[in-house]
Parts: C-alpha cells; structure tokens; sequence
C-alpha cells in the first residue's frame, strides 16, 4: 500500500492511495509493454505498427466492438481508478488515444511506478486551453492576442479592444471545433458562462483575438523521454464545417521561412513542456507572413495521418517508438505530395466498405484507412491517403474518393 | 447433412461427409470475413492491411503463441477435418498461410459453400511437384529438363543424359531448400527412394537437370476469382545456403525482354491453373538468356515481403483483396530501390527486439518486421526492408542490419 499528494498548478490538489506497486518487466525483455488508454481510432492505427515491430500493445477499450478491439485486452471507464490501475499492472508504459484522463487518475499512475507518456504534468496542458495559453506566452511563443475572461463585462471589455469580434473557447472538452465560437457581442457568451460558473472549474473562459490568416498549418513531432525529438515537413489543413477535411504534405508553397519557423516553435513547445510520445502543433498562417500557434494535441493527430503511407515512419510508429524509450524512425517522406482526405459519415447508407468495390475498381492507388465506425452523418469514419507529383491532380482525385464514400 | 465424392486426377479419390451447410454472411454486408488456415508470419502479416481496411479476418493457428496470434480466433490442427469445418462456418471465404492443407480437407470446405482461394485444384499443383512439373510442359511453359523417377536405374539414366548431375526432389513437402539434393550418382538417392517407397505415394522422385542460371528471379501476381490480375515488377532473390537471404526490387539490369518473358510466365501460369490470391513465379536466369520455371508459390511469398513497404499495395494487401473478390490495388513501386533482408536466428542470444536500440539510432528509416518468433538458429525470424535510389549503398545498409541483428 502506498499513499501521496500531488499539487499541481491552479486547478488540482490531489491525495490518492494505490493498492499495489507497479511491476515491470523489464528484467525479462527489453521492449517494453505498452498499454494505451482509450480505443478509438488513434489507438486502431497503432496496432499495424505495434504487429510489424512485434510490441506488446495492449488497449484499455471504453466500450466493446470499439476501433481498436482488435488491440483490447480490456473495457473499461478511463475514468475509474480501479480499471485504469488494474489495466496498468501487466504493462511497463502508459499512452493514451485521447488527452481526457482525469488528473487525480493520471497520479495515481505515476505513483505505482509505471512510466506515463506523455505526463500528467504535460498534459495537464493539452486539457486546459487557458494554461496552455498561459504557458506559451511564458515561452515566449507567438499566439494569437488572448484573455482569461470570468464576465460578459470582462469579455466586452476585450471585444471592444480587438474590432468587436473574438473567438470564444471553452478552457475544457473542446474538440473538432466542439467548444469554439466566434462572437462579435458579449450577449452572444451568456450561457457558456453559466455553465462555466455551475461546472466548479474557475469559471472563466478564453478569448482570442480573430486571426487574419491565410491558411491554417501543422507541425507534426515526438519526443522521447531523454529529449530526442523529430518533426516531419510543416502541412497544410483545410478545415470544412470546423473539422479537419483535408491535408496536404508538405504544405504547398511554404517558403523556408515559415517552415523553419513552425518547427521552432514545436521544438520549443515539446521541450519546454516535457511532451513525450507524438505531438502536433496547429498554427496559423497570417496576412503578414507570420505563424501563431492556435492549439496542440498531445497524441497522434489527424494532420499527421498522411505519414502511414507518405512517410518512411508512421506517426503511429512513432508514438510506440517515443513512448517506449526507442530510437526515434526517419520522417523523410516517401513522395512528392500526400494528400490526406477525411470520410466523414454521410448521407449515403451502408459501411465504407459497401463501397470498396466501386472505389478500389476506380482509385488502385488509394489507401484506405477504415475505422471500422457506424457511419452517423458528420462523424469521421476513416480517412485516404493518395501519394503523388502533381499537388492538383492528387487532390482532384482525393476529392472525387471521398465523394464516393460519403455520397 | 450432405455427401460427396469428389475425384481428383493421380492421387485423390475423395468420399467426404459435411455436417453442415455453410451459412454466408452476404446479406448482411458486401465486405466478406475472411478466414485464414495457418498462424505463420504470413497470416501475422495479412493483420496490418486487415486492420486499414477494416476486413474481418480471423486465423486457424496451429498452436497458442503462433506468430499470427493477434488475429487468431481459433487453434487447431489444420489436417482435422472437424476442426477446420468449424472454423470455416462463420467465415465466408477460406484462404491460407501455407500450402498444406489436405486435399480431403480442402474438398469436405468446397462442399460446404464456403469459398476457398486458391481452390483445392489449384493448390493440388503446389502441393506436389511433379504434377506442377507436368502441368507446365502441358502449357507450353519453359523449364529446366525433368523426369519422374522410380528407381536408381530410372535415376541414372537421367544423369547420364544431362552431364552425370541433377537435382532430385521430393515431390511433396519441401521448403527453403529441404526436399531437395544435387546428385552426381543414383547411389546418392538410395534413403529418398526407400522413403518415398514406404510413403504410400507413388513412389517417384522429380529430377531436374542443374540449370547453368546466372542469377535467380521472382515474379509476384495476384488473381481474382474472375481473373482480373495484376503483377509486380520482376525481383532478383538472392539465396545462402538454400534460404533466400535477400531480394533486390525490381531485378537490377533487368532488360525489357526478361521482365517481360517473366510475366508472361506468371500470367500464363495463372490463368492455366486458375490461382486465386497472391502467388509467386521463382525463375531462372540461365547465361543464354532465357527464362526457366524453377518453383511456384500459391500464397504471399518471401520474395514479396518487399512490397510492404516499397510498393502502394502490399502482397498481404493485395491477396485479402484478390480473395475477398476485391479490386486489385495498384503494384507501383514507391522508391526507385528496394532491398529485402532476411532475418535468421543468429548466434547472437535474446530477441530482435533487444537490439531495437542499437539497430533503430543506427539506421532510422529501416523498417522491422519482427514475427515474433523465438530465434532458433537458422530460422526465419524476421526481415528488413530498406528502400532508396542506389543498389550498392542500400544493399550494403540492408546487409549490415542484418548482421546487427543476427550476430
């Protein structure tokens, strides 16, 4: 038995007891058992590469008939303490597919002595928008103009300052433009700051200045435990609808500049927050040639699905490598361009895979990544990747694939 | 309950008895489960491209801890016919790992309904040489000079009439080099013949005269049931001590000519004995130019495991399509180069993954595929895959890993 207390910054003040001490394996082998919290698709898309490097991963599902069941060892709520402990016990490392395990959870981890990858530290940020905000002004990264707003008045206050108009961010559970909106009046926030003040967090609410930008990008990297780091090429994201629909690898017509820019930021971000495993930074592109860091995800990414078939390494086997402890793969990529495109549920009826006869007869060089999810309007099923030379000829015909499959 | 005689030319007269009707899948969905005979490396393999596509694929393995465990949903002995019936129930469409499958077996699967790629007259040819070696003079296709022989006399005569050398094989149950002796005099066949004789076969040899090749080829295809084909480009496979070390992709200083007349091979071969699936066509280059048939493969084959990463569709890929009735994918190489190494149990003691640090900082865009077996001397453990633009540099790379991992 074993008892502690973690402070962490601002929101989080935690005791926990932990029945057992953790026991790794590492005596009898070193490669590591990895386990990963959460069975979606991020953790599905770790299983080919865990299969060709023969790593024992292993996946604590939230339910049965998840995407990474063919991974699951066990189901399971990430959030109860019991389940997540019992799932830790037969691995040396801990990852997640998503950032969302609650704090007092992830101490509890890292006080049985399983190594955490990333940290509760790092992640701490990855949840919480406004320290994340916070933080990369700390480092002295460039971010679009923001405050910490706890009132309509106080919010006004920054619309005013900034033409009237502001993107209002949730601090937490956000995603896939989830949580965002921009309003160009206070009265348009009042029901988020209800809910804010009846959730018991601080209250309060991020806003950002509305960002002239040209385009949005991401920089893809991971880093291990020692510091080691690697990024592949800056891309381009083509947002529809707030989600992510389209990405272009490498991003077309970045200059040197911008390029060298993106990854410093990353570089600095990864190290000055202690991330482990694979991270993405979203950015964007301004007017005036500038790049300000709009969010960050601590995990593989959506804009790096383009590396399962346009990269020597995989950003999937990347994250095992990172979390492991190994040497980091080569992020060279295998071609020219890689265009990767989003199926999202839509109105056509039936699986993706009703479609593959029509699809596979008219695109033999599109690789098909299926989620193996009911396809429910709106929610993204699988993605493609088409590798080519000619960035418009490519896209064209992602495009036309991804039309087939959504309808 | 149902019945039947199915007769089979030379060998096979086949009573069966099924317990059951097969009852498929096909209304409820147009993506077939597809079940895989065999736990090997090779079924391991098909795991990655089933994961991308979402295909339901389930293996047969022969023992707990197969290579193939990940996606093994039943063990059992392949050559017992309830074992197989009842893994074959809820699968749609039969395939394989390995050749070996007994004609009876693979008859009493065809009787349930249940799909079977390749089929059992397909695979009948590659189950026995000397059949195989009859069915090509029967199309016409060249190989080296052959005889069926039943006795030393038979033998002798043979030798005598192509420079007093041959090679003599078992017809069936060879692999990687067992089965099969250079011989110079009958005498040195005597153990073969008394075991053959006391086999219940028909007692023959296949020997073939020692062809003066200069280098040996591989052509990997891929046919569905319809016929609808598709070939890789021709590969050179280099061989040490009778086990195929490395494969260079595609053939360096391969004329038009060569790899024109070697997929002419295939695609007549494939056609002639209705294949279904991935196979491969080992070949002989001789010094006069031309194009022998030395073995066939009616699965993927080690002489494909480049494509997985230096082509747009894998072997593993492509033969889960080509079984599934599926659209074959595009065979397009991805790199100018690609360099296959074979792993063996070494010398050196543990596993491959303990030299993952060494190998992996050493050579980052190596790509490992480990089967996860324990590393026996000489045995198959694993490969490397290494692609770029110059054959010297990365062969030499390929060699030296290999050499990390094997001691």
């Amino acid at each position: 038995m074993c008892t502690g207390r973690i402070v962490y910054p601002q929101f989080y003040n935690i005791s926990f007891e932990c029945a057992e001490e953790h026991n790794p394996s590492e005596t009898e082998t070193h490669v590591l058992k990895i386990g990963v919290i959460g069975g979606g698709q991020l953790a599905r898309m770790m299983m080919p590469a865990a299969i060709n490097l023969a790593l024992d991963v292993r996946v604590l599902a939230e339910t049965p008939g998840s995407p990474a069941e063919i991974g699951a060892s066990a189901v399971g709520d990430y959030r109860d303490l019991d389940t997540v402990l019992t799932f830790a016990r037969d691995v040396d490392v801990i990852t997640f597919d998503h950032e969302h395990v609650p704090q007092p959870v992830l101490a509890a981890l890292v006080a049985t002595g399983v190594r955490v990858h990333p940290g509760p530290q790092a992640l701490l940020y990855a949840q919480d928008k406004l320290l994340m905000r916070a933080k990369l002004s700390e480092l002295g990264l460039p971010t679009p103009e923001w405050a910490e707003v706890r009132s309509a008045a106080e919010l006004q206050v920054f619309l005013d300052a900034h033409g009237g108009a502001g993107v209002l961010k949730t601090p937490r559970g956000g995603y896939d433009g989830k949580g965002v909106r921009v309003v160009r009046s206070s009265a348009e926030a009042t029901d988020w700051f209800t809910a804010v003040a009846e959730s018991g967090d601080t209250g309060s609410l991020l806003v950002e200045e509305l960002v002239d930008f040209t385009r949005e990008l991401a920089l893809l990297g991971a880093r291990r435990p020692g510091g080691e780091s690697a990024y592949w090429p800056v891309v381009e994201t083509i947002q529809r609808y707030g989600v992510c629909a389209e990405v272009l690898a490498p991003a077309p017509n970045s200059d040197g500049a911008v390029a060298a820019e993106a990854e410093r930021i990353a570089r600095a971000l990864a190290d000055g927050l202690g991330i482990t495993g694979v991270f993405a930074v979203e950015l964007f592109e301004t007017t005036d040639g500038r790049v300000l860091v709009n969010e960050m995800a601590m995990r593989p990414h959506n804009s790096g699905h383009w590396t399962q078939d346009g990269s020597i390494t995989s950003q999937f086997e990347q994250h095992l490598r990172a979390v492991a402890d190994l040497p980091l793969g080569a992020t060279t990529p295998r071609a020219p361009i890689t265009v990767m495109a989003n199926i999202l549920g839509g109105p056509l009826e039936g699986t993706l895979g009703d479609r593959y006869p029509q699809v596979m007869a008219e695109f033999p060089d599109a690789k098909i990544h299926n989620y193996n999810k009911a396809p429910r309007p709106g929610r993204k099923v699988g993605h493609i990747n088409l590798t080519g030379a000619d960035l418009e000829s490519v896209r064209e015909r992602a495009r036309a694939i991804e039309s087939r499959f959504q309808g």
